[in-house]
């Protein structure tokens, strides 16, 4: 009675352990200030939650697999006004972008198949590809040139025979880096020069400050005359502070991939209804909603790098997007740091739970001297959690300088 | 830019194309009755659509990736008290039975591995089975026998050096058939011999009439010191009437199983929140609003056996559970048939959608004389649908008939 080797090799969430090591602390009294998970702390907009209280049955039945049809059309709408043209029939609703992304690599891949990422990557990229038996070829990025898009002579030498696709996302989880339209653009060209798809993880789509915007994948894509080669995956998660609705979709002009995905979704039969009926609110809730949340998260990343530049010997670039960054630290084992945290480590009263880089990248060994953070957390509580981290580098170094 | 093999072989809904047809029909007047989809048309009770009102935020956040701890004790209450022991950590809650059944699958097996299946089997496990790169060995039961479980025997002889396991629903859909405890143990004994697990889908369990009772796997397996090969798929779709809610779960005192799905659930994050407390409200609503449930079923199981028996022909068991019917008629081509009726045939401005019974055979070719009819519809619909269905027996035979 053993598993299968993706059952194994399937890897465990890297955050699972530390959230053991964080109850523990909780029980000694310590507060624990989490920066950890990518989870909003910013209210679900009224309209959103309206519109699931709003179902008034008589029957909760399956909606159409490949979603609601207000849902598809408000989807498409929005796309259209963000300049990535598609109509409601390009739009599959999936549950959350977790599924679009299993659709889109069991799509475009067979077992034993390859797909590029840039590490660091979405930590569940790696779960998802030993699901579906695909292969992840990772090309390094660095802190040190922001973690920008590694030049695309190097993503090109990684291509194979079996290589099917570029998997990214953009702004980056874990590091908030956002590509610029000539990144954007690079990446088109690549995938039409070598017959590639490119799979295009837009779900923090919103989160880019300081009057940025975002150069979509299908925008970019449809300039270039190579429209059908992308496949746009989102959801409403972050966007409407919405993450347990588990609504997202896949977006593609490309009728294969799509009639494919639609497939996928009848053997599911179809995505959570009320979500979806949140998801058609919330895009009518987005103009009203969205401008002081982006105002509110790029104050906080200012507070994070503030604090992070009182480290010395870090490294961080100023992420333009998303709500996460990925200092590299003068730190030996991220891991280690992290629990350390925990374990050993408190002032005030208190200490703070971070993701260790390890984590986030597909190669192993990497992401030792990184962490992610998750600027999740309001004022006063920021300040405090990276005043907490500081002071942490600071009582992990003096603990592993006296060690050796 | 092609598919990969998968995204290309896998099976559209085999409803697909002929819901086109009927609403060709309607848009010509004719009225359409369903009997096609296992969308129960009983009211979701107001206890369920009161616990997703009651949210009250203020955000919608990601649940644990096994489940709430509400829901995952509700489920566990729940299972104990059918005869099924199970404690809380044993159940991982899935995005439906759907994702049950793709994490079980995933979790024993890996691409290439076989399944053993009793065909006809619900439409689905074709899709996942494509999904996870599964081959399904089926092994035919017929109508002539009530669909019951081919003799062990007959199961054995498809082990293969790659079978994992044998996947079956009871309640079966599409059959209406539910094994008795002696058929289970059979089962349990051959995945004891054979080193196999048995994945047992049992979400239509409370949908036993005649005062009949399901003999569950974990029931029969636990009673045989065989608890750990058996992965129970359930949700309360149909228990609750609740299938846009998409909660269902896996429930196994296997560890080695329950960490793998858990670790697939981590990749997804999370099942729908609100979903997960409508299931928690759904159990304790049960007592109160599930006899009048099976009253009415079994009514209507009896108003379609006695319509069938009016068709010369025709075969149809008696089916003990679930709310479907799989008869033989007398036709040449179930596909045709069910075409038939949406395009030429009509009685008193109405006609009536059945599913083929090709689209529930892995075996290719099979069940071109079967139906599968879902009564979820009340009376006097029910009465009407049947009464169409046998003047459509009647006028497809004739037209046959004068074909040749």
């Amino acid at each position: 009675m053993d598993l299968s080797t993706r059952g194994s090799e399937m890897p465990a969430s890297p955050l699972r352990r530390l959230a053991a090591l964080a109850t523990d602390a909780e029980r000694r009294g310590i507060r624990v200030l989490r920066l950890n998970i990518g989870q909003p702390d910013v209210p679900t907009p009224s309209e959103v939650l309206e519109a699931a209280r709003a179902f008034r049955g008589p029957v909760l039945g399956y909606g159409p697999s490949d979603g609601l049809p207000e849902t598809r059309a408000a989807i498409a709408e929005y796309l259209a006004g963000v300049g990535s043209p598609v109509a409601p029939e390009d739009v599959v609703v999936t549950t959350g972008a977790s599924e679009a992304i299993l659709f889109a690599l069991s799509a475009v891949c067979d077992p034993g198949d390859e797909v590029l990422v840039i590490d660091p990557l979405y930590a569940n990229y790696i779960g998802f590809a030993c699901m579906a038996g695909v292969r992840l070829v990772p090309v390094a990025a660095s802190p040190e040139d922001g973690y920008r898009l590694p030049l695309v002579a190097r993503l090109e030498a990684a291509v194979g025979p079996r290589t099917r696709a570029v998997l990214y996302s953009s702004p980056s989880n874990p590091s908030g880096t956002v590509l610029r339209r000539d990144e954007v653009a690079a990446l088109v060209d690549l995938a039409a020069r070598r017959d590639l798809f490119l799979l295009a993880d837009e779900v923090c789509r919103e989160f880019v400050y300081d009057g940025a915007r975002l150069a979509g994948a299908l925008e970019v894509a449809t300039a270039a005359g190579e429209a059908g080669r992308v496949v746009l995956l989102d959801s409403i998660s972050k966007r409407f502070s919405a993450c347990g609705a588990r609504v997202g979709w896949i977006a593609t002009t490309n009728t294969d991939v799509r009639d494919a995905c639609l497939r996928f979704g009848q053997a599911r039969l179809c995505a959570p209804t009320l979500g979806q009926h949140m998801a058609a609110a919330g895009f009518r809730a987005l103009p009203r909603f969205l401008p002081p949340v982006i105002d509110e998260f790029r104050r906080r990343r200012d507070v994070v790098l503030s604090a992070l530049s009182r480290i010395p010997g870090a490294v961080c670039p100023r992420p333009e997007g998303a709500f996460y960054v990925m200092p590299r630290l003068p730190i030996d084992d991220a891991d280690a740091f992290a629990a350390f945290l925990l374990r050993e480590f408190s002032h005030g009263g208190a200490t703070v739970l971070v993701a260790p880089g390890t984590g986030f990248y597909a190669t192993p060994g990497q992401g030792r001297h990184e962490v992610r953070l998750a600027y999740v957390l309001g004022s006063p509580a920021l300040e405090a959690a990276m005043d907490l981290l500081v002071r942490g580098v600071e009582a992990y170094a003096g603990l592993t300088t006296r060690g050796t």
